[in-house]
């Protein structure tokens, strides 16, 4: 396993994926729930045209080899696919930290990202962000925007 | 009622839309069939994202006003909708004609259109090509290739 | 206002759109749930290409032409639109109905739609049915599928 | 080769992938029908934006290793593609079998799936649900609920 | 006609919308330009699945009544449609205003928004960020952040 | 490397995949622009519903190996990713072939793919058809068929 602090390639990673053309796209939120809940590092759906024109779903599952059973059996029991299939992948994951900022709404993490040991990613945590912005009635982009600049400031200062 | 073969605008249409995110997508193909059986002009599907991130399908029917009722009926009985919604709309069509052009395949149709009397598109039937590409092992696009060169090659000769 | 135990026709909506070519897509669920505290009859969002082939996504708000005013500075206030546009709209709402279907999970609500007195939608309601699915650990299908077998089969014996 | 009646995993599929920005989208359909019959094990369409902008269509076909030669043949013959590349995949296929339940209409096939020997499939074959309600006059839905009712009602007397 | 410092809603708009299943989508960045040039508002191209499950393009033009036929004609000299159908629409413009900030690549232009007299929208110039980042060889996101965070540091300075 | 004439399979290629929730659409060309600068073969962008049923963008880059680190570089720099993954591809190129073609609007060139010796392809070159048309206020669909026709009807003559 990786340290998630630390850039890394993970080269024992595994893309499942499942075209659905006769389930209740309803479902799909609860799949991808369970999906997560049982260890896949991403879910995600791509409309898709399948046989007859019929519109579709392809559910896209990148998940680490050794979870690649529990995964299956969700994907088997949770939709109504009759076969997966599935492609080896390696993952490019970057070093990760994560500071606080200083806002008028109290302080929000923010997650930072670095290739090479060089910043490249900053990103104000959505459900922070999302919180603050109910709490206090201003626009969510307000938000945002004020936490990008306040990060922006005081890393000038340093 | 308009005659086809005249251009014109028709400001009698309706479109109407059901956003379907409960529906098993393989139905998709029968309630087209029935709505154009019942006097649909048109009846397209508009991948959506709907409440919660649900992916969905807008179901979109151009239909005359007088015929409204059947159309309706239909989207009530065959989709999972509790509701729909309609928007007044005008439709412009070209003036049609269709004209047969020689091919080493037979004759195949073309439908013309036509903008203020001049000529603006130019469409081999796709049954038709279809069935000779089918009939005679070469691919559909050489098929195709061929009509429209014949159409212009003969056009240009008159 | 409209009884919604009763089918009608609401000729007093108004159909909000506004393209969105450089938002971060991640505000999506928070706008979609302001729109709805404000009294949107629906909201959803269709995948679009834009100016100089940018991938954009078009916002959808079926309402209230008396709420048009509230909607439009939510918009203004949680996009990045500078403009947005609205169509008129009719919408056709079904009689709907709630009953109780007994499982062996407790009882589940059903929602019924009438056209024109006649029974033509029974959909099990998605929280209720999750819900049984998380804590008994039996997959959402089959409580779905439950459900619509039982509320038939009592159906039946009536 | 496998038996299809039970579970497996294939691991000499590939899936062949054609990005088409200058195609007749009328041709999608007979590409899938000469793909199909050519052995293709699946065939899909996924909407993408390609260079400049312009909206185009991935075309997915899942095949085995030793039918490869075929299915690139087809493409480059059908479709207007300059290369296509190609993803080793594995494939993993649920047990199939089929039974016939009764409905009203007459006998309607049902796919069962295994996975680990237990049923976690059951999908009415469209085609003869299609037949049933043209022939009958009866909503689609109401056909597949009566299949999928029928089947599970047998099942728990037995 | 309007005068665009001015917020205003402009009620003689025309939303012209015609399905495409047989054009090389090559063309669609051409009929953007040409639309454009001719005086439509905006224009966008919405994925849809049509007759026969064809992946097809719908087209939409939101233009003045007054130039309507313009926009017609091109759209029936350079698309292959035989038909097409507007809606009336009504459009809510911001009033709009542009400032220039300074960065150290030089001032770029800002467009602001402003919605019953408040300001709600703020957005840098896409060109001159896109100029400033290949000049400068620094990450367009970055020269964005920039132009963003001097704008909000000098409003507060005010 | 591979001699672009000849027909070929070149083995050693990857799909790099970053999927973006929090990107602004607007940066989508820039990216594309300076991943095609930094040698990848192709670059594309597929519509996903991601965590929490987000609308988002998957980024893909075919890129030979040996190119796959600055592509990396541009991807982390010029996107908000915090990771990406990348699966072995496989890529057969047909065999090309540049020849000019008369036309009344002067020479336009059109590119030749061929399949074992084969002419499969022709496609007539956009920016040049692009140019004609604009110049000679053509519809660009006539400015292609005429290219098609002439190299057809020559073609025939030899």
């Amino acid at each position: 396993m990786f340290d998630h602090r630390t850039e890394h390639v993970d080269d024992h990673m595994v893309l499942v994926q499942a075209n659905l053309d006769d389930m209740n796209p309803e479902f799909s939120s609860y799949v991808m729930d369970r999906l997560f809940e049982a260890g896949a590092n991403d879910v995600y759906w791509v409309p898709i045209i399948m046989k007859k024109g019929r519109p579709g779903m392809m559910l896209n599952v990148l998940v680490a080899e050794e979870r690649l059973e529990q995964i299956e059996t969700i994907v088997f029991a949770e939709t109504t696919t009759l076969g997966l299939r599935y492609v080896r992948a390696e993952v490019h994951r970057l070093a990760r930290q994560f500071v606080q900022v200083e806002t008028e709404w109290g302080p929000i993490a923010v997650k930072l990202g670095f290739h090479r040991g060089e910043l490249v990613q900053m990103a104000p945590e959505f459900k922070e962000c999302e919180a603050a912005a109910k709490r206090s009635g201003v626009p969510l982009k307000r938000v945002y925007e004020e936490v990008r600049r306040n990060y922006a400031d005081n890393r000038t200062l340093e």
